[in-house]
């Protein structure tokens, strides 16, 4: 009975994820979504990628916190259009937050929705939101044993970064040993070693990456309406 | 219906906590939840304590992590007895594991055991182990807005520490704004700022609250034996 009522809300959340996906595709809006621990620097490094890229492309931002407008308030001046979902006590968002938010967006006024989910390196990865692409994100001051231990992020993301690479000489973090696990779980994944506070070569090529992405994205959003 | 088995899980999870509780009260072992965000340095703080107090105390540790038994090798030279609880896709550690733990430790064996939840600062929090102290762990390396935005952590604990002191010159981190904030949330608590890998004052400070505690957790003991 219990496993039933689990698999009814994970069939729920799947189906909610399919409508997002199809209202993002049909806007031509990619969307990411951003996981990672608390204090990995995933407002740090969407700061540092709405200041690169903001004058070239409308960049919404989704960010889930279980309380405060924090991340919010650190992105409105950068973003185009910022929502934040405060989850409460829930330590992950779901597709139907989501569908809550996308109804708050001008989403033609979007080429990109970036959404920063909940800080925490577990529990968001078993839930679809309707993205087109999962990011997980580690950093060094973590340590290195982060990906071998949490093997299902890994396994699950379209890009993987690892951040606070200039804190490097402070700390003790085998890149090596951490590249390989990861190749390990998860073969041909590509990994970011980034700084977003140093705005360093990693973090041009996530730049790179991001908006390749967005273009990819557009092309298979022309493909579906021209299949309509 | 849904929101009924969630309370029944959640009931059950107490009762069980319970059952852990009377165990170790019975046996004279305090026992200490510490929670905190994956790489905020719990594995480094236990580390530290058992070189310090390891031969004065005879201390045994219950590790939890989705996958690996990294923790485990790494505390296993320095504590007393050791377990490993992988939950591969849990988030937490749930009372039912601690009781299946506690069935290999040979208590009366130990004056102390420590569990280290998983690496998570949201839903360790909901469930109740048995134990007799929750310690909830942030690092300087996650950002000054953590105990603001996990509210929940910050007043279930009955101690907070704040590890990674020794980064202090290559962040930015408001510890003021930090403390004020906790001070909010948590009228009276304690936040110990600390390192682990520097054994600085604070560090010295949290193994004195550690064996004040063993030492209250025993006389608890001892009454409640006279009391039978």
């Amino acid at each position: 009975m219990k496993i039933e009522v689990i698999e009814n809300v994970l069939k729920l959340n799947d189906e909610l994820a399919e409508q997002n996906r199809t209202r993002l595709r049909a806007a031509g809006v990619p969307c990411i979504d951003l996981m990672g621990g608390p204090g990995c620097g995933k407002t740090a490094l969407l700061e540092a990628t709405l200041a690169t890229l903001g004058h070239v492309m409308r960049i919404g931002v989704c960010a889930g916190d279980l309380a405060t407008t924090r991340d919010a308030e650190r992105l409105h001046a950068l973003a185009e259009q910022v929502v934040q979902i405060n989850t409460g006590k829930s330590c992950h968002l779901e597709a139907h937050q989501i569908g809550q938010a996308l109804a708050r967006f001008d989403l033609p006024a979007l080429d990109l929705l970036i959404i920063e989910n909940v800080g925490n390196l577990i529990c968001p990865v078993g839930f679809d939101l309707g993205q087109s692409a999962k990011v997980g994100m580690f950093s060094l001051s973590e340590g290195d044993d982060k990906a071998v231990k949490h093997p299902h992020i890994v396994c699950a993301c379209d890009l993987l970064l690892l951040n606070k690479l200039d804190l490097a000489p402070y700390l003790t973090f085998d890149r090596m040993r951490f590249r390989d696990e990861i190749e390990r779980l998860h073969p041909g994944i590509e990994l970011v070693e980034l700084s977003a506070k140093a705005k360093d070569a990693g973090f041009l090529r996530w730049i790179q990456w991001l908006t390749a992405h967005a273009r990819g994205a557009e092309h298979e959003s022309a493909n579906l309406s021209g299949a309509r």
